[in-house]
């Protein structure tokens, strides 16, 4: 794996492990350009706090902001998310895997009650 | 959003935000059941740096350990990460929306040179 895409995993992992950044996130999907106030208004904690919430979502290239006049609108970009999920799909053949393996196990195991008793 | 899932997704983020953990996951992946030591290998870090890494995967859910005699096997468990990736998935439609307006855009503004000239 390359390193610099290792370092922007850490990143975008990090910036997703803290449940305000990810509601933040979430309120982003559901209403675009959302300025810095509006989108910080049914949050319980301070502007300071969000904002820097925010820095850590733009370090991160999870969100772009764009200043107009005084007003600052976030926007969601998705490319790093994109790229989380595609590392987690990884091992989504190995819950597959392990769902087979499982019925096969129980396909093995959950012989008929009377064949059982025919063969006993 | 639930405040236990909340927790959950936090330590599931957090502990991915990490090459080492990483690492040791897509190990895992790859082979079933190894031992401590076996894992280890690879990765020029002392074995107590491991053990770390395994407790943090651990407290997340992220994997089972168990002993036998002296050998400790590790096996993913995949509930925590199913988790993370259906919380990403929701914004799978963000981005094909995203894409699908860019489609829009591009088709509106594409027209063929001929006919922007007939009509101008």
């Amino acid at each position: 794996m390359v390193k610099l895409s290792d370092a922007a995993l850490d990143r975008t992992f990090s910036a997703l492990a803290d449940p305000t950044r990810r509601a933040l996130l979430a309120r982003m999907e559901q209403a675009d350009g959302l300025s810095i106030s509006e989108l910080a208004r049914p949050f319980p904690v301070s502007l300071p706090a969000i904002m820097k919430h925010l820095d850590v979502l733009s370090d991160a290239g999870l969100i772009s902001r764009e200043k107009t006049g005084r007003t600052v609108a976030c926007r969601l970009t998705p490319g790093p998310m994109e790229e989380a999920m595609a590392w987690l799909a990884r091992y989504e053949r190995f819950w597959s895997e392990s769902l087979d393996r499982l019925a096969v196990l129980l396909d093995e195991t959950e012989t008929p009650p009377g064949k059982a008793g025919e063969e006993a």
